[in-house]
């Protein structure tokens, strides 16, 4: 695996491989050794809690450094055009940029968020993918406008830590009230990690809320080649009713044509409550979480939710996938 | 010694050993072994240049790492309330957050400032306090409305360094004007650390300028029962006079009904100038200070003025209380 | 070599000798052990991309460690002048934070831009000669008003990598249009780097956009000692042709009285091209570059372009310097 930029270019075979591997390092049966002595190059164009904090931990605590670049959406920014006369804000090329932090790390992770403005250009992840073609390293996406793959796989890892056998559970993605539009990338990682799983896949939104085709288009087909099922529904009360995992999530009708606010008073009984957990569920968010507005204090606070292991998790998830970049690296 | 968010619930004696072990690692005899391979996650809602710079010396010089998340005031906060409905500015509870980062972190530290404008709500601590109930693993304070113990353990290492004896020594923290109100948590905290070491204190303020009633208790209390005694003047002239350390500060009217301003004219006398510093006097400030606002050049400038020595043994402090609460926490 | 302040004041053998030594860490024939187990306090005026990340990958790679500020030039100041009533919005004096940033790090690397208002001040350097002065270690410039020393050893480590034998080639810095005023501290290095290689060099620029009297006249004295020559022209086409090594760079007028503003449309023909590079032409620029404003984006990709590895070569160059700071500091 040379880079990581998503899981639906992967197969599921090799996901699956990551994420046993993620959990044996947790549980300390295996080490990451490719990480020692080895430098990450952090590149945030979007602020970062604890996806910074869980990767710098990855590296300090298997012997390697990060080193963390802090754009900032609005004092700094890269050019990604080809052949334009670069009068404008950007003062930088990100061929050059690429390039230069590729010889400075031995890989380079890198977040450039959706604008939210033109769809089909977010999907493209101009950033991330300029930063595969030019740097001479492995890229990882520390969540690009298209997939958070990172937290995907992390999701997975939880699950399986969760549930051991995930191949036929019940997995329900489910749509959330907000205070404002969020990305997509969240989701899509999400479906395509249970769909990889096996699982039996519920996606509960209202309507004018789908996600991306292609995306789902993936999902479906590794679903169908792994036993489990991708269905769509905007009535939630059934959809979390008897999950295995029910997993919450709110997003912008970012590529929809005709979808209302997120804050709809029509939409505020998809809050999720203590109610709508099954004695067996295991309730997921991969935070921030606005309390009361997503998912209800009940509902957080009960001990089905596995939100704080699940953020835990992507310490152990991402060690797991530098150690593969870095080895695939070693080996080139 | 699971947290170190203040020095008013500690014991004086474990203050001590604690300080007593800051000098052994600076003179070379004692190695905070402890801190090896360990991760401190710093969360800094308020910005720093000692403080953290400090901390990551202390870390990296002794094999660990430090993790440094700036949330700016401005940018991003925590919720500390329980139960509200969570649709304002604060995409996160502290509930998550805390927990999160004690799963990435071997020690949390935090810097929380007091807002200045409810002063019951400032000394709670909300911030560090919730940090302490929900991060699983040791939570250090580096400065909160109503202490700032790091700084108050180093001054009582820097006052042992420069008099060996503390006991019986007379202390004076002595106002002084500034451009604007400042938090009281350096002053409580030196206070509480000089009345630990048994000194003669004196506290020499304008009217209306008292400390904090609950600290100014723990203080006299310390003090009678170590061999000291506190004073509260008026009079800096004669306060100052005869002074083994002059220890100078100034703050805001934090907690006071009926202050004045900070740089009220009338305050200006307060300014302290070499003709302050008896023969033997230790002149000592916390950093960074104003010249010629809060002490005069003449004054900074003599070879009586110990504050780049008490600002080098922040490392040195702060070593002994890494090593302190990461020992704790292998032995739990 | 206790500070590395400038190329000025140090030797063109002992600067030789540095640029050697990098490219010999760089082909692993020597290894710069007086960094491990160091730390370097790294404080940053100005944002820094580059700079920052090769320092951090340099501590990091040979076992050091960095800790990073960034001062921000709106936030925060340090007042520089002595004697004054610092009111004003500086809390601190450079004596204070030069000195207890010296006791947390084996060394301080400063950066601190020209303000463009005053030249006369800014080429004094002020806030890092006071680094120089008040810090116990030492201090490495990561570029001031005056000079951009670590860019022009890094300079002098490409050409030598590039041609083998400098003496005697022809070095031609031309100047190019730009979108604003830049300092002049990369040319006064990349000229002087080159003096002290022995090249013959030709500086093309618009009339009224002359560099630094005072660092001309270092150029020329160690030309003539060097076997090198210095000529100046306002004609880039002369200029350019059969030149072994063509570096642009911009900069505003910042020293001279008459000259016009950077993005006029009469200079736009010091666009540099492909046309411009000879058979054998090496093309350097220390980037950030604006393509198509600065150099065109047939030039920048032609395989004469030797940015991207000019851009690694700072981790070398840096690596050298840093172990000979660390080395002179443990003999002293």
């Amino acid at each position: 695996m040379r880079h990581f930029l998503n899981l639906r270019e992967h197969s599921p075979a090799a996901l699956r491989a990551l994420a046993d591997r993620a959990l044996m390092i947790k549980r300390g049966e295996a080490t990451p050794g490719a990480i020692k002595g080895r430098t990450l190059v952090m590149l945030f164009f979007n602020s970062s809690l604890r996806t910074r904090a869980s990767f710098e931990a990855a590296m300090g605590r298997f012997g390697g450094s990060a080193i963390v670049l802090n754009v900032g959406s609005d004092t700094w920014s890269l050019e990604t055009r080809d052949g334009v006369r670069m009068d404008g804000d950007a003062p930088e090329h990100v061929r050059e940029a690429a390039a230069v932090l590729g010889r400075y790390g031995d890989a380079v992770a890198v977040r450039s968020f959706a604008t939210m403005r033109d769809h089909g250009a977010d999907f493209a992840d101009a950033i991330v993918r300029a930063f595969a073609a030019y740097a001479d390293v492995p890229v990882i996406s520390m969540e690009s406008a298209s997939e958070h793959p990172c937290q995907g796989l992390t999701d997975w890892v939880t699950m399986i830590e969760q549930l051991r056998e995930t191949r036929g559970r019940r997995f329900t993605l489910t749509w959330a009230p907000h205070v404002k539009p969020l990305p997509m990338a969240v989701p899509h990682s999400a479906v395509l990690a249970a769909a990889a799983a096996g699982m039996l896949v519920t996606i509960a939104r209202p309507r004018g809320y789908a996600l991306r085709p292609e995306i789902m288009a993936t999902a479906r087909q590794w679903a169908a080649a792994g036993g489990g099922s991708i269905e769509e529904t905007e009535n939630h009360t059934d959809a979390r009713r008897g999950a295995d995992v029910l997993y919450v999530k709110s997003w912008g009708a970012a590529f929809a044509d005709n979808a209302g606010p997120v804050n709809n008073p029509n939409l505020a009984d998809w809050l999720v409550t203590r109610d709508h957990l099954g004695q067996d569920t295991r309730l997921m968010h991969c935070l921030p979480v606005r309390r009361n507005v997503v998912i209800a204090d009940d509902a957080l606070d009960d001990p089905r939710s596995v939100v704080i292991d699940q953020a835990e998790n992507r310490l152990w998830a991402q060690a797991a996938i530098l150690d593969a970049v870095f080895n695939a690296e070693r080996g080139a």
